[in-house]
């Protein structure tokens, strides 16, 4: 894949205007989920800060965007990606182009406060791949999720914390990837409306943590009980994290 | 452990007096927990049944109450306990005195429509060691918890389900040992109240079932946001599976 012509671009407010995206047009594209996941990282003024598969940088611009005074990189093995994720970003973020599972030897010799990832969603064994080879990267699971988390794993500074999105049906996978020194895990789950099953989950850990396995009360993100009774009106919690960049406290 | 004089015992009634049990009156006592547990499994009449550690029979005859005519089993290693289901489930109770971890041949011969169990709690490791041996097999974990839900799906005819109840914090540990002939895995999460983290869950698993994990919506123990507010006033849900016997649906 090579670079976007700007008219195959457009440019995206996030967290209520205080952050512009260039995004592809077309094909895999940031919306709610790596605001949530930014949300959740409690990350602290002057911390490092990895992303895993950065894409055009959503999540990790937004968790700079909330807290000051990060040092932020991300990996992305798309190049196309990765330009827009530096122009997205500026001098706010290093970005290195990259597939996770052959991490360069620069980064290997790092360690980090905070990891987190938006792993791609479809199981590659589940569905049909996409004639679009950016979505198909971004959708597909070439990369097995039980490498993002050991990877994650590896770059973790000790007692550093690793934050993961993903759709409910990974669950096990997820926890079933959890190497023996990630421990004190968290799983949020996200439900649409009150009352409904959740469809995402974020899953929290920290290194060497020792603390027993705790699964939070579900994080509603819409007002009211069905689609057209209250439209897309999201809970005073979510809204705060999407409009104005809060954090998402579990 | 030999058995319990009378004077060792209570006659404790369940589903609003419709079951009578005798337990000892120190040491494990069965709760609510193996009240939800036999709510949760959607067993239909004539259907075969399993539970694995049934001490006294609370889990299972429960079950029987609400389900007319299942054939029901019981599996339980201390000889007291045994005992004490034969003589709470009479003629609708096979109880075999014997470890999960050495089942006899006639029962490993045998497959069932469900298979159910309440695991002991506590994690021998993170926990201290009872001077009382009943409370002790039963709270202690010397029988890994691997090895029931592994000796579950053995015993499970195809398409059988296997149900557990077990605290949260040992979610990852009852997921990551699925093996990989227990599938279509639903995990229900028990809240004591609103908005609080969950602190039990019911698994639910099929026998060569393919279907997506499922994280359902959790359901809510009792009333009102604390426990002076409305005591133990249960939820009309709850209140219907404790009192009337109904099914927990899923």
């Amino acid at each position: 894949m090579t670079g976007f012509c700007d008219n195959e671009l457009t440019c995206d407010a996030f967290l209520g205007g205080s952050l512009h995206l260039y995004q592809p047009r077309h094909g895999y594209r940031a919306g709610v989920d790596p605001v949530l996941l930014a949300s959740s990282v409690p990350a602290q003024a002057g911390q490092s800060v990895l992303e895993l598969g950065c894409g055009v940088g959503a999540a990790i611009l937004c968790l700079g965007a909330r807290v000051p005074a990060l040092r932020l990189t991300g990996i992305e093995r798309e190049p196309a990606f990765a330009e827009l994720a530096l122009r997205n970003g500026g001098d706010a973020l290093e970005v290195v182009t990259a597939d996770l599972r052959e991490m360069p030897l620069h980064l290997r010799q790092r360690q980090f406060d905070h990891v987190l990832a938006n792993p791609p969603y479809f199981d590659r064994a589940a569905s049909v791949a996409s004639d679009d080879p950016a979505r198909e990267s971004a959708h597909g699971e070439d990369t097995p999720l039980a490498q993002w988390v050991k990877t994650a794993s590896k770059r973790l500074a000790p007692k550093g914390q690793a934050h993961f999105i993903h759709r409910v049906e990974r669950l096990p996978d997820l926890l079933r990837a959890m190497p023996h020194d990630l421990g004190s895990v968290e799983v949020l789950p996200l439900t649409a409306r009150a009352g409904r099953d959740p469809d995402r989950v974020i899953v929290r850990a920290r290194k060497n943590g020792r603390a027993a396995f705790r699964l939070h009360a579900a994080k509603i993100m819409h007002e009211g009980a069905h689609h057209d009774q209250d439209g897309k009106r999201y809970t005073p919690e979510i809204d705060d994290v999407l409009r104005n960049g809060a954090a998402l406290r579990f």
